[in-house]
This record gives C-alpha cells, structure tokens and sequence, in this order.
C-alpha cells in the first residue's frame, strides 16, 4: 500500500497543523464555563470531516453537548465502520506542573505535549485522516460513519439517549474506537476489556458551621477525621474492598488464562520507577497486571475540607468531602455497586455526623472477544504496520459507553487504541508521540481493507 | 462609678466607629498579600492609643509584623498593666458562607458582624476605650502599658524575641487579655486555663505525578487513601490519641477537682442543638467540658488532595495533604509532642508512600491560679458590672504567647475575655454583640481600679 505512506509524508505536516487547531479549542466538559468551547470544537470536527470527503456532517443537539455526524455512503452492500470519538478533554489542574500551557501544543522529544494531545483529540483525529487519506487516494473500500461526542470524559450521560434517537442512522456492522493505549512503540496491543466506573462523590457533615478548634476541639465530632476514618474503613489490610455483596459478581479467572495473560510483557523495576515508588500495593495474591485488568479497585478521586490555604487555621471544619471512584470488571453492574456502595457508606456513619452520597456518573465494564471478525482484521493490520502480531490485553481503564452502544446499537466495539501508559493521559504534560500520531492513521488504513476483504 | 457609665454614653457612638475602622482593615496574617494591611492595622492602633491619651506609642519592628507599643506612667510606684491584645485576624473562607462582607462590619440583631469583630480587634479595642475614659475622667490609677502584636493568628513566632529585646520596657505586675469567652451574657466567667498547640502539617506521596486512576487503580497506592488509613490511626475507638508516650505529661486531675469543675453551667442539649448535632463525640470517660477544658485532643484542620472541582475526574493524585493540630493540656510540653508526632507519623507511613511532616506552630499550655491579685481584682469587677461572681473556667483554646510572657517576662496573664461562644471566631459570620463591647470596657476600668487597691 505504497499510496499510504505516500499521502501520509505529503501532508503530514498539514495534518499535525489540522490537530493543533483543535487541541487550542479548550473544551474542557466538567467546567461549565467552556460551554462555547464545545461548541467551537464540535463545529471544527464538522469541518474536518466534510473536508477529509464526507458526503454529510453536522452538529446534532443532545441533552447535553452536541454529538458530530457525518458519513460516507459509497454502496450499501458494503460493511460500514462507525468511528466513535471524542472532543471534550479533562481538567487541566494542577496547572502549575505543565511544562508548557495546556492548549499550546508543542513538539518536544518527538512528543505533542498539550491536554487532549492522546485522550481523545490525537486519537480520534486520526481516523479523520485516514478517511481523508482513503479518499482522496481513491481506496475508501467500505461505508464510514463517524460519531464524535463532547461528553465522555464526564461519563456520556447523554450519549445513550442520543444513540436510541437515531438509532437507524447509526446503523454499522463495528464500531471503531481508538481512546486506549498499546504496550509500548514496538509491542502493539489491542485493548480487549475495559472495567466498568462508578463514581461517587460523598459529603460528611459535623457542626453546622467551622468551629473554633481550641474551644470544640475533642468534644465534637470533627468530619475531616470521621471521612478519613469512613474511607479507611472502606479497604480491609489485604486490599480488599469491604463494602457488603462488592465481589458477589466478580468472575473467578482460571488459573490457566491467568498464566496465558502473565506472559504479556511487565517489567515491575520499571514500573516502579517510571512511578518513582519503592513499593506496588494493591490486592493480596493477583500481579499488578490481574490488580488493573481483572480485578475491581477503589479510588479516591479527591478529598477536600477545611482550611488548606497558606499557614495555620485552626478550624475545627463543618463538612468534609471525597469524590470516590471504583473500578469494575465486566460482570459487575455499576447501578447495584453505586447503591451498595451508598448503603454500605451511610450504614458506617457515626451517629454524630450526617452524610451524603451522590452518584456523579458510572458505566459498565466491556468485553471484545478476539475471534470477531473485526479483531482479526485488526491483528492482521497492527501485523501490516508494526511488523508484529499485537497482544490482546485487558485494559483498567474504563470507557462506559462502549457497553452502552453493544446494549442500545447492538453493534460491538474494536478498540485500536495508539497511545502509550507514558502519554500522561488525565495529568499534568499528558503528551502523544508524533510517531504514534502518523503509525496510526497507516494502521487505520490498513484495517479498513482487512476488514472489508474479511467481510466478504 | 457614675462617671464611667456617663462617658460610655456620651462616646458610644464614637467609640464603634473607631472600632469599625479598625475592622474594615484586612489585617489577616497568614496570607502574604495582606501584608501591607498589617502596617496600616499597626498605624491605626498606634494613633488609637495616642489620641487616648499615652505618653508615647509606636510601632516597633519585629522579624515578622511589627508590634504596637504605648505606655502612660503616672508614678513608678503604682502597679503596672501591660494590655495585651493582636490586630491580625484570621482568613475568611469559606467567604460563600459570610451573610455580609467580612470587613465591613454591619449589625444586627445587636450584634457587631465582621472577621476580628471578636477576635481580637473587637475584645483588644476595648482596652484602648477603657484606657481612654480613665485618662480623660481624671480616674487612671495606676500605670499603663500596650503591647498589640499582629501574629496571633499565626502563634506569634517572633513575639518571643521581640519581648526579649524589650523586656526593660515590658516591666509590669500583670499582663491584662481579652482574647477568650465567657458563658454567657448573664454568667461571667474568666478563664484559668488554656490549652498548647502543637500545630503540624504533613504530606503523603504515592507516584511522581498524577495517574489515570482506571490504568492504575488499584495496582498503585493512592496517597488519598492511605492518608485516609493513617488519620483514622491516629485515634483509636475509645477517642484516644494513639501516639506512643502522647498522655505521659498528662496530669490527671481529681475526683474532687473534677465534681467542682461539673457544677459549671453546662446544658447538653442546648449545645448539641446549637451545633445541630446529634450526639457528641469525644474520649470516653469524659464530659463534654472535660474533654475541651482538661483533655488534649486531634483534629484534622485541613484536608487536601486530588481533584475536587466541579464535577468528576478519575484521578490518582501524587500527593495528598493535610493540617493537623493537637491542643494540649498544661504539662504537655508542645516541641515535644511535635516530635512524638512525627516519628509516629513516618512510623506508620506504608513503605508504598513517601512522607512529609513539618510543624507550623506550636506553643505551651497555661494555667492561671485564682489565688493571685490579678485574679481576685477581676473577680471584685465583674462583680461590680454583672451583679455577680464569675465562674473560673478552663478554656480549650490556645494563646501560645501566654505561656511563653511567663517564661520570658516572668510576668503572669490575666484573661478577661468578653466573647460568647456563639461569636463563631474563626468562623464565617464572626460576631460581637455590643452588649458585651460596653461591658468589657466598663468591667475592665473597675479592674484597674481594684488591681490598684488590693495590690496596695
């Protein structure tokens, strides 16, 4: 496929630039006052997309940020890919740790360095490329749609609705998604599960005001003290989470497909130190490996209350607050572990405080079997451009509206995520190889004829 | 004493004013942008204190905020007050929860509202009025000095040295404060005792940034929860603090001494409601008055780490934070306690985090006996002004600088505190209720009146 790489080193310089544009567009979902910037970043897709050759796009309204359609029907007949995609990024604090400012993004190391570089602008814009690629070299071999959301770094909570609207429209054979990570440059990877999310946001309270420490101090119940020790409570010494019913649907994996998992490559010393830890934790008796990719976790997220300025205040604090994530495997239902987790939270409550639990958002886990017609065109395209066959692994990470669409779609997901663990996804200088960016957009070429020739 | 009931309400008025325009000065110490509101505070006492009618005031540099120094010697053989008083105030967050500016002073309801309206701009400025009638109605009777400093609220760190420079000047028979609270409006109380302060803040690292908690979560030890685990360690379940050799200092007090102190007014549904608490907590064995007045106690001042904006964001911070504070009882030696903490605190680190813990202030116990003169002349005055005896109570609050004026002055404190517990210092919608602003002026010329005579 010499056509690829020719069209690819013609325009390769124009293609970063295209990204840059959208990566400047600050479209931050959680924060409320980039509202117009999901708009300017949705608006952009549109463009990209109709100019790569699309025959339609537009912004549709959803009951939250606009969802980007387009496609290109070439015939019917033809299987059809549906990219999904997104374009809203996360937070950027703590912004005094960025090397450089967030939405200037800058080629250092042969790396981009800005927020959303990999998660997800980098990455879905490659498939706007490829398409364009495929078109414009006239090897486009099958039907394209595209999906590009704007809220799924809040957890897409108006995505499902969305899908079941246009259900007809959305009509695909796959739906291709690149929004994970491969094991390294030289070991492709294809992500084949994903853990489930739900995530909760709790608030203790104590007084009804801030109290003077020295005069209430040990006589009234203080609620950063009471969190501290509610969230202690939560994992027992082995590492186990202890909410009641938690492991109840926590598939047992044998002992045979946990020695074939164990062959993927990890290296524990660099992973401690590319972390800079002396030591792993996590659960008894599974390998850091198992603890992200078959195991459940539980995280705080954020913890907050009190004075946490400058210097000393001596404030015995009225509320005290944490935003706390679990982790689940596939089998494991969001909605029956937020509410067990609630149950469980108000159940461990002192009588001398009050608490509040609120479901922020959740998803279910996700699982790609590796015999789909889909995973073999990938392997064969990874086999294509890397030169190797990729590992399927199970990622920890969580893409909730992945489950969603294989429920209201009926359409299964292939995961062809390019980025790496180093890309500092969600942190401060997170950052998308150029080599990744290019090796990318090729592989996606590369799996739109294996999958249709596959098809047949 | 007609004259002093006429003087107050011929400058009533005047004498709020004054106060309101100390107030409106952001004097808060513990944030360096207010820097130069301390100079400006300083100014306004120093002139405060001349137009009262001292000999000489000035603002004298320290190695921090300077301290106000003013004196009127009427005959080297008459007793001497030192008034000892700050101009700093503490910050005003969470300023959302203020019902009005918290340096523009307002009342309602008969109260005076406004950060510093108690502590101390409102309880210290009764000194100068006091001071100021005595001078102008020809009733001084003995000598006068002032010393106000502008780094309480940050436990005083260079007062120590600055008094050892200047002890020639502070040569006095007692040092006169109001700084602390009294019951109620109808029940006068001064206060005996006070607790230290050992004031510490720590930091527990996990990884060297921040981590996608869904690709690390629970392979990776998140230093929110294991801050979490090692606060909750720091108490056990009977409400006792469980750093080794914390209580060796402790002095137990004595049946009998206890049974005296539980005829205080002490009403426990009243301060449950208060607070809208349902039950209080504290160290087993112990009244509610006990365990502020004669136990030492742990609080959680601050709690930091991760995201805690708007929203959600699956996070796994590098760090996590807090501000913990210790009050202690009398023979509770702070730099000690201080040190217990540490090593205990790095003891109980997990080998998966790092640990960092400094102490930000600390200061000593004090305990005022009611058998000297100081205390008796007190007695007499409130007498006077309230129809009857003051109840000798022990606060839980700290006034580092107290015990250290014994130490480097040799000279013992009085506390003649004017504030209710329902002024919500520290707090947002600070308060003094004018009510006790007049009182405390009036009670404390009948002071100096008595001091003079008993110490004759």
């Amino acid at each position: 496929m010499e056509h690829v790489k020719n069209y690819l080193e013609a325009n390769k310089d124009r293609f970063l630039d295209e990204l840059f544009g959208l990566i400047r567009i600050p479209s931050i979902s959680s924060l409320s006052e980039h509202k117009p910037d999901m708009l300017r970043a949705a608006e952009y897709w549109k463009e990209a997309i109709l100019k790569a050759g699309a025959d339609k796009a537009e912004v549709i309204p959803s009951n939250g940020n606009p969802v980007v359609y387009g496609e290109k029907m070439i015939d019917p007949k033809l299987p059809t890919v549906l990219v999904y995609g997104h374009y809203d990024v996360m937070p950027v604090d703590p912004i005094e740790l960025w090397d450089s400012p967030p939405f200037e993004p800058e080629i250092r190391d042969g790396k981009i360095f800005a927020r959303g570089a990999d998660d997800d602008k980098g990455q879905a814009f490659m498939h706007a490329k490829a398409f364009e690629l495929m078109v414009q070299t006239q090897s486009l071999p099958c039907n394209v749609k595209f999906m590009v959301e704007g809220e799924e770094e809040i957890g897409s909570p108006n995505l499902k609705q969305w899908c079941l609207d246009h259900k007809e429209m959305l009509h695909a054979d796959i739906i291709l998604v690149s929004d994970t990570s491969m094991i390294a440059q030289d070991i492709p990877s294809i992500t084949t599960g994903l853990r489930g999310l739900a995530f909760m946001e709790v608030e203790v309270t104590g007084p009804n005001r801030d109290l003077h420490s020295g005069i209430f101090g040990g006589a009234v119940a203080n609620p950063a003290n009471v969190l501290a020790k509610m969230i202690a409570q939560l994992q027992d010494e082995k590492g186990r989470i202890t909410i009641p019913g938690f492991y109840d649907d926590v598939l047992e994996i044998s002992p045979e497909e946990r020695a074939e998992m164990a062959k993927a490559p990890f290296n524990l010393e660099q992973y401690k130190k590319a972390l800079d830890i002396d030591e792993v934790h996590g659960e008894d008796g599974f390998s850091s490996s198992e603890r992200t990719g078959i195991r459940p976790s539980l995280d705080v997220n954020g913890i907050w209350g009190g004075y946490t300025g400058e210097g000393a205040k001596t404030v015995l604090p009225s509320k005290a607050h944490a935003k706390i994530s679990m982790r689940l495997v596939p089998n494991q239902d969001h909605k029956k572990i937020a509410r067990l987790f609630e149950d469980h939270f108000k159940a461990i409550a002192p009588p001398y405080v009050k608490v509040k639990v609120q479901e922020l958002h959740g998803g279910q886990g996700y699982v790609s079997p590796i015999t789909m017609t889909a995973y073999q065109a990938a392997e064969l395209a990874y086999t294509d451009t890397f030169g190797k066959k990729p590992v399927p692994v199970r990622s920890g990470g969580s893409i909730p509206i992945i489950s969603t669409f294989e429920e209201v779609l009926g359409i299964k997901s292939i995961l062809m995520g390019f980025g790496l663990e180093s890309d500092a996804i969600h942190s401060p200088n997170e950052n998308y190889p150029v080599f990744n960016f290019y090796k990318g957009i090729e592989t996606i070429v590369h799996f739109y004829q294996h999958f249709t020739n596959l098809s047949k």
